[in-house]
């Protein structure tokens, strides 16, 4: 069996999470692990990630250097939300001559927001002879992708709908947070109003989709509301009294011609009830799909990317998006 | 808008209503029809296939002579599910230039019965310099590639399991004759063990699976069983009393090391109830995909193969699989 060799760039929750699954597939070999934490540089990389087993691999700060003195294949990169906040990390890794799949949710459909960057990243990858993907749960596979790949399916999809209902009790602490647990409402909306409340990836999920269905949006908005506690909730990293903030409900919605023609409604929230994904292709055979209890962020986020890996180390240059892979299944 | 120009090569039930979809799209230009049948041939392609239009195309029973004199980009084939019975058309296509898409069932996934005529199809379509591919709703997508799809974001897959209940009582006759309805059990068996009643295609979504899990199935087994009707069946064709067969209940099982590790289960009946098409994935984390209603066969797959024209047109040549290509979404 063909070996990837990896590195690890970020070991956050996901990054580690991802690294662990990595280490346990034949089809990859871990070479190096990069992060900024000093709790975590000098450290095993085994160690750091919790495998009660060393790797062999310290985790370093000193990306550039790293990239010059290791061969590897793909880049797994997970440091975060904000393409513009990576992207020097992003033009190292690509300049380095190594392909890429981050987790980057404004990279996994750059061109949303960022037509000029992801031209850029596009011609920049393709003069180094590499591919560059970001991908994840959502976005990147459930708001999207599935929803493409249902309407091969389908004689004429007229709108999009999907539903999302993701039970946050279960998921990392920085996620908890994020979608603003154990907030008043005042105080969510000033952090909405900050910025600081919102999961990122919406637009950048209407956009793919759009492309995919060959219909060109002149518009798209956000909304983003608080989901109020109705009883007493307790996770492990929150307790979150009734009338309290337990999540976030927000929508993103693509219009031609002023109508919605995609809507996606992604509610994260402590205890949800029911949890599950649902895709709707409205037209004239209407098609649904449903995930029941839906697809566990952080688990579905790190399968997706490590099984990205060898599409992305066999795919021709340049920047894709999941659009345009074959099928990424599970590797072994 | 470019547009892909079409030839139709035979006109059934599912030939024609292919020709429908194809005739309402933008994307695509119909160029040419060919069929045997003399009650077709020599008719306006629009009027035999109940357009309501003509089309400007005569049906002709001269498929190489149409190609010769036709500039065309694909030809879009549904004469047959016996890969042996269209293999010397499919040759006729490919040696004249032109891309295929097929829904043969045993073209989905060729190199689960006949590994040798798969490689020669690869080798006359890179010649030619042409894309072979068949499709379908099943095989070719609910039962193979959607699960697939789903395995992508699994950490681990143990063991893929895949059910389709479909209600055959709104499908075509052809298929509602070839699932055995208004037979004795006895004349099933008959017809079962003559090769008759069987629905084609569960062993190449099996092998489809299997290759895109990268396991090494070592054994393949199929058995069907006759679906009994419980009540009095009424549908446009076929009356059906109680006790008398209304339907065809058939598992295909790939194999490792004794354990059946793919087993699709598909049930197509008059009457069925609950119909749904179910897509479960063991593994650590169970993964669990529903299609409540379930995937209509006739739309689906005349969907699926219209909108496959674009990408088989623009792919690299050879014989592709749905495994192989980018994500095939709805055409306009």
């Amino acid at each position: 069996m063909k070996r990837y060799r990896t590195i690890h760039y970020g070991l956050g929750p996901i990054g580690q999470e991802l690294a662990r699954l990595a280490a346990s597939r034949d089809s990859i070999e871990i070479v190096g692990a990069v992060d900024i934490d000093p709790a975590k540089v000098g450290h095993d990389l085994g160690e750091v990630i919790g495998l009660g087993r060393e790797l062999g691999i310290k985790v370093r700060n000193d990306a550039d250097a790293l990239f010059d003195e290791t061969a590897a294949d793909v880049v797994v990169h997970t440091t975060g939300s904000y393409l513009k906040q990576v992207w020097k990390q992003l033009e190292g890794i690509i300049n380095a001559g190594l392909n890429v799949v981050s987790t980057c949710e404004e990279l996994s459909y750059p061109a949303a927001q960022f037509p000029d960057l992801a031209q850029q990243i596009n011609e920049m990858a393709r003069a180094n002879g590499v591919t560059v993907l970001a991908t994840g749960v959502n976005p990147g596979f459930v708001m999207d992708t599935l929803a493409l790949v249902l309407s091969g399916v389908s004689q004429q999809v007229t709108a999009v709908h999907v539903e999302r209902n993701q039970n946050a009790s279960s998921r990392r602490l920085p996620l908890q947070a994020k979608i603003g647990s154990g907030k008043t409402v005042d105080e969510f909306n000033q952090l909405v109003n900050a910025g600081k409340v919102r999961h990122v990836g919406l637009q950048e999920s209407v956009y793919m989709v759009a492309a995919g269905l060959g219909w060109e949006l002149d518009n798209y908005e956000e909304t983003t509301e608080p989901v109020i506690a109705d009883h007493q909730i307790h996770t492990d990293y929150f307790d979150v009294a009734p009338g309290f903030v337990c999540g976030v409900d927000q929508f993103g919605r693509g219009y031609i011609n002023g109508e919605a023609k995609i809507v996606l409604h992604l509610r994260m929230y402590l205890d949800a009830d029911p949890a599950h994904d649902k895709i709707v292709l409205d037209g004239p055979t209407r098609l649904e799909l449903i995930i029941p209890g839906g697809l566990q962020g952080d688990r579905a986020t790190t399968a997706i990317a490590v099984n990205a890996v060898p599409r992305v180390a066999e795919h021709a240059p340049g920047l894709v998006t999941m659009k345009d892979l074959p099928i990424i299944s599970a590797g072994r």
